[in-house]
């Protein structure tokens, strides 16, 4: 494969996505080509392509990474803006955690639709392809004017939890929210399913976590997309054991956003196995978690593209 | 107002929108302009505006009714052209039931995203702003590169069971997927929730319909968006009273689209009541469901449309 | 070429194009793949490409049945969508046969232009490539954004009715929006024409179709671009008759269509013959009509289209 | 209407669009409002709008004349580009003579559709509406990716006829392309129609004008969209005479385009009479032809448009 | 006006942009409306507007802030997102300063052109209208596919020089680049230019800034469109001073950027007089310069504009 | 390379480009396909290429010739719309004069930025690739919505006035826009600078022509990208002679526009020699300037491109 890759394609990795792109490329046999960039004093992004990529199809590795959301939003705009002007051929984007994905509807009036707009920028900057890593939601595929490869964690997810063959447990949905995508995690796993959500008992009592689904003497691995700041997770599983459910819980998710308060939260929180992704890099306190790397999963999808094959058979 | 209106606001109606605009035009106290709209024996669609649109602004209403989808939305495609042939100033189209919106992401390989290709077609055409009924998907508003305004029916239903004064019920929802819609009404009405989905208990037997929450000598009420062939609705119901359930089960949905054995099946069910919208015309057979016409609701917003004031204000 | 064709190119056809993709398949030596298209009870339609088509060529076989317009329509924009959210390279729509493509213009106040709308619509879909087959007008080539390979079908009749040796004959246009398209055929057989028009004798009397043109004792030979309700034509064929010319006349079309009382007034027409293209599928009633297929027109053009050779010299 | 008309709409009028421009404000009651255009020694042009036309309905007097017509086009350009530039609320662009109208189509292959290309760039320029003057074909229209209003000055001309008083007269069409514009042009006078066309007796010999339709005795108006070289016209009217038509022929066009031998052949050829608009400014040679006015047409639409009231009852 | 403004337009400003904001509205004598803006821990910016705007003008009052420069672009496309969300007439972006302007052009091969795409970027996210403030170059302004009107500072900081009344004094450009601005400057002020440049004197020697004009016993006043890390500013007066000029040396320049070590070189470097506008905050250690502030300007020209009146008779 | 190019590229020239279109392919070892360019007696021009272009990639050579700016722009529409309409794959723009280069920012209220224009214009008519000669401003590359070549002729004047040897030289820039660019010649050189501009003494008095640098003896060369009417270079020269520069004054630009009475003035003007490049045509009389052919860099930049190597390592 390796003289049609270096004739055609060649791939370039930002500072926020290099913690996968080596990974991807290891598994690929290629090499990454040498990207510039810096940034001012003043706080404006430079970006500069250090070989020629006229009439390339150019992959290129980011992330969109917490407290950093804006900045790297900015530099891939820049980075797509700059390779359109150095006449790539193609545009493909990998980025496994793509930031404001949860602001996909319009909550409350005069907000905007943030999903959809960072869609639109980033196919005005010239972005002609999107390899992404479980969205918020699957509709925000709808959101890009160009198509869009929306990579499953689940598989990875499940074979890991088969493969630790775990006694009488079942998957449990933090909120009512996050059933349709708990209950296909179920039935892959053959096991039960719970879902919980917040009520408040009278008008002037605190929200309660219920809980519908019978997790009595149960092993619970909640089930999320994302965890942020972890207060509603950590909360889920305190009220779980509270009804009864084995005092080991496991926690998994795809994107480790660990926000503010958040790993804080999770260390005092007791979770038998936090299991997450790689799309966004993680902080050193934060290595004790179970990391299943989204890079074979981009990798096999790359290799598809490249070889014009079907993409959909890998899921 | 009226002054106002007859200057620069015009109103017309297909025949698919016509049982609802009326009630639309009486609440608002104007009248509809008259529109050709024929069908050639070669099965194309003729339309005409029969009075000048020249700098008005034209509210158009108009519905996707089940069987003629594809004839509605070509009719409205060629509405909204010859509105913007004839010089409207803004074309506003008042369509409480969107087809084909249940499309809004890619379940499988290779196929399209129905819903954003109709709102891509809508605005190609000279739609310029949407007054939609409880969409499919919350998302489906980050389709349009025009203004949304999605009228929530949920107020409306609410309101209507508040009044019934029904003992000891709860809010079922009949899939993970309608969850977090069932979530919230029942939150509003105070009262708890429950939710089913299906399993398979072995490998090589039938689907069963599985119930999380404790539902036992209560009187459910089913709400969804919509109801289609009513397999799995009347699916459902049969459940719940086999788990327990009170056998006075209600149904609630928006968006009466009663395809295919839908009536049948209905006739056949046994619900106590059966509360729907009048988002889409119903046939003569259905007419003992009971109808809240959304016409006040689209009558207020275009109100406040009209007299550029808040109209998020409404919900 | 068959090694080329199956690395970069897929071949499809719909319903309503499989009278003659197979023809045009066969020709090129390829084999269809396989797509799915399903309409459910409620009316919507279901697309989905069977095999990968990333990266591929797409030719897509379709065309506008009458009375399915609107279901051909819209089948064809979701069969667009689904190919350009399938990664494929190009969309080369080949449709014989375009609805709405005589209201090209504005022939009354306020109506819109429905082929430039439905060429919009295409476009905006994701076509590609347009490869059409005698088009109401030329000037249709212009309402789309993409370029279009206009098959002429001229020539093809013209051979026919070479090959025939018709003694004594002549052209002629069945009224004066024809006379243009008349006069080429005229000149291609080295032959007369002449013209008809309806014209109304006094104000409240019928229109009478008179002709232009000396055809005391000669064979006509009708032609037109299309066939609808055939009401002019037959009308022109008995006036013929009324005016002297031999009652064998002739009817040569591109596109029949065929609508409403067509069939029945073709039967009791008493034409010499009846000779059009299979654009659009026959009914089984009117396979006694003299069928050229324009399949061999089609596989030569996609042949040199696929090997990037001139299409312009076939014609 | 004077005071609505100063406080939100201004009229320009190019150096090409002056003949008519003055007649048209004279008839509103509107002065026109200045501009500078002129022309550097490198041959570039310069535009500038005089006044704020700041939020404005901006009316922009031009046409294509022939032997400028690049110039025209150009300086078209330029100004709606100042326009838009300077915050003008809509650019109508009133053009009664539209250059390259007559490449609508692609007659022979590896042409452009230039009608099209001049459709795009003045829309692109920042034109939000065209008030033409019978154009081409009436397809033309679709060419627009805004509203056209295409006056149609047949009505005009046939009031000029009608008062007439001609006697035993036809109308002749000078080629089979305008069968249909001199068919309209009959009925509405209610008087026989002629078509000619050319054709080639035998392989090596001239080109005949042939007659269809009964001209002898009678008086022939040969009428048609435009008059470029007046070459095919001119021996059209020689046919006729040949033909045993009344030696005294009329000529009506609405573009009197004249250009290269045109002026000499028309003062040689003895037509009778020759009735022309004034959608381009003639030279002094041919200022005995009969010209009528454009402008009151012209008037009676921007009226119209500025009360936003219906443009079409006015044809 | 106030009743005019109250119906039709409202203000908002943004955090960045509040220290002008107000300045402005009470000149124009109206209320800033309230638009609620918020940054998650995770980092992404939340913005809603706290009033309804449907129908309205909307000013935003919003600057580039050095060292925030991505978080504040990224606010300001969401805002104009939330606004067209909301139905919103127009979006007047009012940004005093425009990060990214100096990548106005592709210095070395493989970037991009910033400046071009943050002005693509705000207009797709729903800009329709700039006012910005003394760009780094006149060409941006053709970088907006939306009306731009760029306010010119000259005129006020001329005025300010010209009161001081300091004798022989003379206008210096620090580069060759801004040769032009300065000598606009000096032909205002009816006095001699000078223009700097870097040279190196041999190949192995350090940069030394040569002067080109006679400035002898002169008072130096340096002008420039902003100062950024200061350290060609402080060199050129260090230049100045040792060439012989009047050790009085003057920095009047209107966007004070000064990141990095700017205001440590500044607070060393002696000059006289440090002359800038408000386009940016400053901070606290550097308000001894003397700001004048550009909300006048601001208010004279959103003034002109709400009752469309011409802008440019203000410069 | 031979094969490579006869495959998938074509070279095509009008007739404004032929002059170095022929040294182009005589380098490149290519041959230009023919193109049929008329004008009709009307005006209008047509266009047609002789040789299919499917599929292929369309270099098309063409330049600005000052006087017929607006023929040659047209053309070049047309030229682009007619490749766009014939299916190339590419369609590559080689236009070393851009006219209307220097209406590139607005200069006076109510203009347009006409160079922007003209760039949207050219890639709407089908341009997906420009290679351009020393553009006026380095910002105009931005106003183009596809890739920019921009060739530096820089390096080609300086290796030839190093060849020449000149004693005691430097460079002049005729006024202060001019400095920079003068400036980087300066550098590149290893010489002095000078800068001129013009001032008015007092108030009715005559502009005279200042210079700020040292040329008391020097040989002066006044660089600049374009020469037009040559009024102001004139003036510059004779004021450095008057200033006390060596009297051997050399003129050096890339553009011979040469305008209006450029050619008359230049003839009296006395250059020692006048270094220019052939991106325009020159007329008989100016053959004794010295002509630097673009050629040789076009060929290099085209070899690279269609072998998608680096173009920047070329400079």
């Amino acid at each position: 494969m390796k003289t049609t890759l270096e004739n055609k394609v060649k791939f370039f990795s930002s500072k926020a996505g290099s913690h996968f792109a080596s990974k991807v490329t290891d598994e690929l046999g290629v090499t990454l080509s040498s990207l510039t960039v810096k940034k001012f004093s003043c706080g404006e992004i430079y970006v500069k392509y250090d070989e020629s990529i006229r009439g390339k199809h150019v992959f290129l590795f980011h992330t969109i990474r917490p407290e950093k959301v804006n900045d790297d939003f900015m530099e891939l705009f820049l980075l797509c803006d700059a390779a359109k002007q150095s006449f790539a051929k193609n545009i493909h984007v990998v980025l496994p955690h793509f930031g404001y994905s949860r602001q996909d509807k319009i909550h409350d009036a005069r907000e905007g639709i943030s999903a959809k707009l960072m869609a639109d920028l980033m196919v005005k900057s010239g972005a002609s392809h999107m390899i992404t890593l479980h969205l918020h939601s699957d509709q925000t595929q709808g959101f890009f004017d160009v198509p869009v490869d929306n990579v499953n964690t689940q598989k990875m997810f499940i074979e890991y939890f088969k493969e630790k063959n775990i006694d009488d447990f079942l998957i449990v949905s933090p909120d009512a929210g996050g059933a349709k995508y708990a209950k296909k995690f179920a039935d892959q796993l053959g096991v039960d399913l719970a879902i919980m959500h917040k009520s408040r008992p009278a008008h002037n009592q605190a929200e309660v976590n219920e809980v519908v689904g019978d997790i009595k003497g149960k092993t619970c691995i909640l089930v999320d997309d994302m965890v942020d700041t972890a207060g509603t997770i950590c909360a889920a599983q305190k009220a779980l054991i509270k009804h009864g459910a084995n005092p080991d819980v496991y926690l998994c998710a795809t994107h480790p956003i660990f926000s503010g308060p958040a790993i804080e939260r999770l260390k005092n929180s007791g979770f038998k196995e936090i299991v997450i992704s790689d799309s966004i890099p993680l902080q050193e306190e934060l290595r004790n978690c179970t990391i299943l790397s989204c890079a074979p999963l981009l990798a096999q999808i790359i290799k598809n593209i490249i070889s014009e094959r079907s993409v959909s058979e890998l899921f």
